[in-house]
């Protein structure tokens, strides 16, 4: 037997925060904010549970999150489940299995907390938050271009300024790669080399291909300048394919987003573990950590579908402050008819539960900035 | 080894649903106006964790659902963690361990999903979603009040009808057995009885209480005449104590909800494992499942506080449906300031993704009332 350090009841597990005023607030209305947006443009909302058999949860798009996922034995059936680590396959699950038959395309949204084992790359948290939008049925570059369209609007709706798209293509390093023809070990030190963007190692193990690779590797950056390279240099059909579909995504979220912030790096791939066409990263300016992540995959069943996931936490750090309710202090004896107009005008009422001596002095430590004299709100620290 | 039997990839463990369109989004917005009137009585959010350790969850008034609660082992300190069954218990560390100094009265408010290990009673659902406050600090009937209220204004917010809620007052029982002087296998047949509500028993066990305890079990009904016999027995004076806070409550809750329909049950007691006052059971006509219960209870560090979590998800099976956004097709070309127009107007858009050949069918298919022609909205089925 050993003994337990004294535990500390404030403590928790590493990962895992409590929001407290006003940051609670703010992430819920953040929520809501992009929940309105994707339900204006037509996305209904699905609310998948928190918890699924394993076998569900973790199987097609959601094997590249199996090792991050925790499991919990459901006592009823001795199966395993798994509390999600996100959202993304559940809604997939929905389209194929609850909603097969609603007509294409199918455009859904969801919101909800995601439990990760380990913390997540960047910022060590466990219990992350996820408002995202799928696309279901349709495999065109407006499709993709609608997704990065909403994204943008949402960003703009909650005023996060300096934001920026990075679109990748995972499909044309493997198409190129491919069309080289090298062995299986050369391949895999040509990935790892393009994966580490080492120009170096590039140039050692690409043999005819490396002067085409370098060249792409030094194109990431604006849109316009990267899709340009891409267009010079000389590309086999079964990479063309996939550079022109980038292209022509480019051009129809340009078209919907004039002014939009874009960037293309041709040759990245890392990270994409099962997306089929454009791949999307949204930045903000001065803010580490991705607001967001998605692309085009195929669904069950092989549907074709696209989506974006926002995270709404790590928004926040980046959105300007929300407005918060002014506080009003409603004395004892405060006719109920005066407290609702001024919650019917904004405004946060706050009781005294029984007769108060000094009602300012109240007012004044419940945070109070009005109080209610002769029926009307005036400023606590006024005359 | 043994043969599993094939996996069906649309099931879901027991007691966990999919919330599809539009119930998923009758829920969220159910749950928004919840917390909008929460708000706006100046209850600030807060946002504990889906995940905290077994000693922390689990202690104090978290102790009443140990049992129903599923838990995990956190890789990383070996330590086991608990998936909140219930977040009252959060909300009161949150007050003692992140916000004790801030002034009292401590309003604060909440919302998510909890998860239990068996499936609740009545039901059978192991998530269910919680939205609530607590009111930390006072002791004043005032205060268990203006909870009452809160509720009130919320279900009748959102239109739900034949709204009730049932008042008990545990430690009267509690108070008036002991006042007794039973032997405490005597006292066990008894509250038994009571429990059951079972007069012959009571009879039989009840000895110089049992006229007295048989006239309060008949007595529950509408608050005022059972408030009436209360007041009619001859009640030893450390039961009295709390007759008279059960009869100053119901007073501070009528004058704050005239009209309100309220019943009290004077020796009701069972499932209140915690709670130390008044305690509130919240129904609607024809709806068999609680929507709603809380009560006064002692808070981390015994700090008085009172406190009524709602059921976000069994209220929407007792309110009308909510209006839905009419859905809108924007065909190929439509003007980008035409669809914004129409969602600022409280439409949905729902855009072609390219030139489709009858505009019609096609917001007929994707279940829009309405389609754009000549830049305005006009019925599809129109002429």
């Amino acid at each position: 037997m050993t003994d337990d350090p004294p535990f500390n009841p404030a403590l928790l597990p590493a990962g895992f925060v409590d929001r407290l005023p006003p940051e609670a607030e703010a992430e819920a209305a953040g929520v809501e904010t992009l929940m309105r947006v994707f339900a204006a443009h037509g996305y209904d909302r699905v609310t998948p549970p928190l918890l699924e058999f394993e076998e569900t949860l973790l199987s097609g798009s959601g094997a590249a999150v199996a090792e991050q996922t925790f499991r919990l034995m459901d006592p009823e059936t001795r199966r395993m489940m798994a509390l999600r680590p996100d959202m993304t396959p559940q809604v997939a699950r929905i389209a194929a299995t609850r909603l097969p038959d609603v007509p294409r395309p199918l455009r859904l949204a969801y919101a909800g907390p995601c439990i990760l084992m380990a913390g997540n790359r960047g910022d060590g948290e466990r219990q992350i938050s996820q408002a995202g939008v799928e696309l279901i049925g349709p495999d065109q570059p407006e499709a993709d271009a609608e997704i990065v369209a909403l994204a943008a609007e949402c960003l703009a709706t909650l005023r996060v300024q300096g934001v920026s798209f990075d679109l990748t293509m995972p499909a044309l390093t493997t198409a190129l790669v491919d069309a080289g023809g090298f062995d299986a070990h050369v391949r895999g030190m040509l990935m790892r080399a393009l994966d580490r963007k080492d120009a170096a190692a590039v140039e050692r193990h690409g043999g005819e291909l490396a002067p085409v690779l370098i060249r792409l590797l030094h194109a990431a950056g604006p849109a316009h300048g990267a899709l340009a390279e891409l267009a010079a240099v000389d590309l086999p059909p079964a990479v063309r394919v996939h550079s022109a579909r980038l292209a022509a995504t480019v051009a129809a979220i340009e078209a919907r987003v004039p002014g939009i912030r874009l960037t293309v790096d041709p040759v990245e791939f890392r990270g994409w573990q099962y997306h089929t066409g454009v791949c999307v990263t949204v930045y903000a300016a001065g803010q580490r950590e991705e607001l967001g992540r998605g692309g085009r995959y195929l669904s069950n069943n092989d549907e074709p579908a696209c989506g974006l996931t926002l995270r709404p936490d790590i928004i926040l750090r980046a959105a300007p402050p929300l407005p918060c309710r002014t506080r009003v202090f409603l004395p004892w004896g405060t006719l109920p008819e005066v407290g609702a107009a001024l919650r019917a005008g904004g405004y946060a009422t706050v009781s005294a539960l029984g007769d108060e001596a000094d009602a300012r002095a109240a007012a004044r430590r419940l945070s109070c900035a009005l109080v209610v004299v002769d029926g009307r709100p005036v400023p606590v620290d006024g005359i």
